[in-house]
């Protein structure tokens, strides 16, 4: 394959793109950090985090240096680079954006004394950098691979070293994401337990032990897994488009050459570009002190969305000729707006109400309500994806669906940037909580996180949509590598596999779940045990030990992490040597359907029964202390694992899958033909 | 198609059993009612539940008028007739198993009092008519019309019409499901919300309002209900290795000619040679003295399946000379067994120990753990179905799968049995508590209500196991009905259709919950009136007003169970006349992956919070009162719709829209091609 010397335009981009990355990270250091005492609390928040990161990333290392033996033994030793450079750049986005995030929240806590706006503006920049970060390694990585294997022509065909990049970034992400998400919901869950119903002190109180522990969460769990996360998304998306787009000519008749290997990347370029000038409109528009957080973080969507759907316009007609591809990208952009809007309502809209409501007739009607609307919840966006998939398909065939989950990803710069601020407010507040600072500080950093709340929901739906999209291209490029005739589910091998697939997220999330469960009951016995021993603790004379807490959560989650990233691994070589290549695509559709239900259901759940709280605690139905108050609590912490562990770990789960069964097909068809 | 005379001895053996029927309850109605305060009780129940379903047939009457003048209209006057004995016979075998189970509640109160031996022989009695009932219509109704129609060539092909019966016994089950279900949670939670948890008095206590509407409860949702919903999986299961049977030629290569259509018939009537040996084992056994009750009810199931087992390797030798039948059926057999047990450690064993202790850090803990142990019960079952799918398939392409489900299914005359003794035996504990029987007589009562837990859990797992293979058979039906060349999951709209099916569930799922808790809301408004107001209740000297909330229950259901019911029926038209034929068929494959996966979890998550309760209750982790308790209440309310509502739906409803799918096709055909 000869490669054109524009393509060397998108592993620049990549580069001036992490330039800019570090000029926000500049920016967003030149804040004032504020007096000692929030200092201090940023510091140990700091701290915290980048220990417990430092040893998920041994942990992940370890076995990582067994899986890159195992591929250059089974495959070869170039997929084994790849695979490296995957997981590495996975690992820098997260740190980069999560050592940023935990020095800015400190920032942001002071600035609140200067107003809103100030403050908004310091978070808002710390969340940039993680949105930056992210997608220039996203296209730097991807095109540099794929520039470096055509032009040294190592393998016959450059395309297939890319699924090594791909289970590299699928890998990290869900040691990330599993890692972080128990650790952040058992430190959130065994704080809340103890701190807020037994003893009864207020949220992020500095007299709880775990009151530390919960914040590093936020971190490790929102920033640094929800960034490799997304990466994952980005990345898998954008090759699994790549190889389709090679093999365009087979599939739509007409032959792209070059031009269809390239299109994803010139979307992604367009995104890239879209979320850069969101991001500078959005802090011209905070400067004017004019415009609510709410209205600015929708307004950054909003601009990046448009102009990269104009930028893909211009693409389809000047470059390509063709407006198919604006047509496919188009209908997953705008799939994942609707789908967007969608979990907006139900997770701030009216549902949320009838949940706070029924929590007048006690705990077990409201956990009925809310189980009953997450259920709902799911349904319209499922529907929607269907029919953007066949949207995509008419417009383009295949390579159309895999254009639409590259248009959907492309704006991840800004809905990146937004996610990462949320835990950034979130961690303002809480420094301003421990740090007891005014009422008037506390009621702006808690506008901050309301702000973020709404779009952290909609970030999750972007990449829960987007899974769908990528998964099923990779699927497509697997059986088309493995020669499989026909998916046909009326043969049992493929319906056994769709069986089989639609159990394994719930398997996966059983394991999660009960790691939560299990590491919060550690750190709910030793908050008790701290209350009961440490005198003066009770009455803030003594602080607390936070880092016997933090050690517990960071013990639990390196403990627990490693055996469902490893059944997620070997899941398909389970199923190929067992029962065949039929089922195991069966069973990559199965965890196409179970686990975006799963996810969906999950992370509305949550986010709905979260909000629930939220509105009585402001007042509603009998607000704090009533019994639809105690009710509400029960369900927020029984939601929290869900949305932020379980169900976030989901996509991830059935990409990674899906990518290391077409990486491993060369494997397969060895020992199955 | 001709006819041998061999035929004939099907409806002649379906009428026998209907004699055994009637028989049987002779024998139960011989028992002696007791005295006149136990009469009263129990005449309160009967009178309740007959007038619910009244009610309910008279809803459900008059959307099958409408359904059958569309029957009419689109298709033949032939499949509105089969439609209407299909809804017909449904209706029949739950009015008269639920009749004899209100009667025999008061007779095993009675009996108790001659010891534990006494007790069960007339709980099962009593169990026995409707499983006889059920198996003796479904062999009858089949066999009979297939006979009509094959003698009378009204039609070109007798087995069309065939698919009418099966849509109108799915019509009654969902019908009685979901009122049944909305009926007996609401008032169940309803009941115990204020009566167990404000008010602080016994489960079934008679100064509760509820009571009576609790109890009618168990009979119209888990006799009439359960007994409705097995049936149409008995009948749609034969119904679709009937029509598969014929086309077997084409599949296997052999032409089995009238074999093939009267195999899946054979193998019922060796399972109804096979119940009724058990049933009359177990009476044997009983009348000893020397078994208990739960290894009497899991003897009937072994001797059942072992002379059914027999019966079918006998076909298979000399009727059929062909030992794949034996393969294929015993495939199911032993999945539906397996499963039975795996069921009951999940429900009862260790995990339930996990859920029990999780309960000491409080509800939420509780309820993250069962939601866990749900999910993971759900993912063994998932892997069994598929491999023995495969296992039939191997052994005789997509007639082993369906004829895997008649092997499933054949033994249904003894769960079924089983699982209307499980309410007999409850009622006949309330009934002992509210008349205020001796110690002694109650804790009977409560060994006999216990074994019906296990077994109740058993027969849930089973109904589950043959909608997987009930359901592939109809929607492979489907497929060759519509000529629909491939339904591979590559193609977009197959995979759309995936996704919308997967979704589908759930939305039905979400609106049964909320009408429980609706419905529920209201009955604890009703009872905190009645408490409030009725000078005296509390103290036990005024009685309360039963039939108040019978009234809203009723109302409750009746209302809110036509919108599934209808969304249920409505939805393949809409897929097909929006998406076309391929999106349906994708749209049955997730049915049947999500509902098969909802409905063991929620079924099993629902049992496991109930008999954490029980264990918690029964003096683990701090006994009645402690916090472990409190939560463990809480957590066997978010249960009790999801295993008794919910998830029972969900095997209707898989096998209700792929008999509409398949019934419809002549319809569809003329609308899409």
């Amino acid at each position: 394959m000869s490669v054109s010397s524009i393509a060397f335009v998108f592993p620049i981009a990549g580069l001036l793109g992490l330039l800019l990355t570090f000029y926000f990270a500049r920016v967003t250091m030149s804040k004032e950090v504020g007096p000692p005492e929030i200092a201090k609390f940023s510091a140990f928040i700091q701290e915290g985090a980048a220990t417990f990161l430092r040893r998920e990333y041994r942990v992940m290392a370890i076995v990582a240096v067994f899986f890159a033996a195992f591929l250059v033994v089974t495959l070869n030793v170039y997929m084994m680079f790849t695979f490296l450079i995957g997981a590495g750049t996975s690992v820098l986005a997260g740190y980069i954006g999560m050592t940023i995030a935990t020095r800015t929240n400190g920032r942001t806590t002071f600035a609140a004394r200067n107003g809103l706006t100030h403050a908004f503006d310091v978070a808002f920049s710390g969340g940039t950098v993680l949105g930056m970060a992210a997608i220039s390694l996203g296209i730097l990585g991807v095109s540099s691979i794929y520039l470096f294997f055509s032009l040294m022509k190592l393998v016959p065909n450059p395309l297939t070293v890319l699924t090594g990049y791909s289970i590299g970034a699928s890998f990290a992400a869900i040691f990330a994401r599993i890692g972080g998400g128990i650790y952040t919901k058992a430190a959130d869950v065994g704080a809340d337990l103890v701190g807020k119903v037994e003893v009864g002190i207020p949220e992020d109180d500095p007299r709880n032990p775990a009151v530390i522990a919960d914040n590093v969460g936020d971190n490790v769990g929102d920033v640094a897994g929800m960034g490799a996360d997304t990466y994952q998304a980005y990345v898998d998306t954008s090759i699994a488009a790549l190889i389709l787009g090679a093999s365009a000519t087979s599939i739509s008749g007409t032959s792209l050459g070059e031009k269809g290997i390239l299109l994803p990347l010139w979307i992604l370029l367009a995104g890239m570009i879209g979320s850069v000038l969101a991001i500078v409109a959005v802090k011209a528009l905070t400067h004017t002190g004019k415009v609510g957080p709410e209205m600015l973080l929708r307004l950054g969507m909003v601009i990046s969305g448009g102009t990269t759907l104009l930028g893909v316009l211009l693409l389809a007609i000047f470059y390509l000729g063709d407006l198919r591809a604006f047509y496919a990208a188009s209908s997953g952009l705008i799939a994942g707006v609707v789908i967007g809007l969608i979990t907006d309502y139900f997770t701030s809209g009216r549902p949320v109400d009838a949940i706070a409501r029924s929590g007048e007739s006690g705990a077990a009607t409201l956990l009925i309500t809310g189980l009953a609307v997450g259920m709902q919840s799911a349904t319209l966006p499922m529907l929607i994806l269907g029919l953007s998939m066949i949207a995509a398909f008419r417009a383009w065939g295949i390579y159309g669906i895999a254009l639409s989950g590259v248009g959907l990803l492309s704006i991840l710069g800004i809905t990146l940037t937004m996610d990462a601020y949320g835990p950034i407010a979130d961690n303002a507040g809480g420094i301003a909580q421990m740090t007891r600072q005014h009422p008037s500080i506390r009621r702006i950093t808690d506008r901050l996180d309301a702000a973020g709340n709404t779009t952290a929901a909609i970030a999750k739906a972007f990449a829960v949509s987007a899974t769908a999209a990528a998964a099923l291209s990779l699927l497509t490029a697997y059986s088309e590598a493995t020669k499989v005739r026909s998916l046909d589910i009326r043969d049992a091998r493929v319906m056994a596999g769709l069986l089989i697939g639609g159990a394994f997220p719930a398997l996966v999330s059983s394991m999660t779940l009960k790691a939560v469960g299990r590491t919060a009951g550690l750190i709910v016995a030793e908050v008790r045990r701290q209350f009961k021993e440490i005198v003066g603790l009770r009455e803030g004379k003594v602080p607390p030990n936070y880092q016997r807490c933090i050690d517990i959560a960071t013990k639990g989650a390196l403990e627990q992490l490693v055996a469902p990233c490893l059944i997620a691994v070997a899941a398909p070589f389970v199923l190929v040597l067992s029962l065949g290549c039929e089922a195991l695509a069966g069973f990559l559709g199965g965890n196409i359907v179970s686990g975006i239900f799963l996810a969906i259901f999950m992370a509305n759940a949550g986010g709905a029964w979260d909000n629930a709280k939220k509105r009585i605690e402001a007042g509603a139905y009998g607000g704090k202390g009533s019994l639809a108050h105690l009710a509400s609590v029960v369900g927020d912490t029984v939601g929290d694992p869900l949305k932020d562990t379980a169900g976030p770990t989901l996509n991830i789960l059935v990409e990674l899958v899906a990518a290391v069964s077409l990486a491993f097909v060369p494997l397969f068809l060895r020992f199955v033909h």
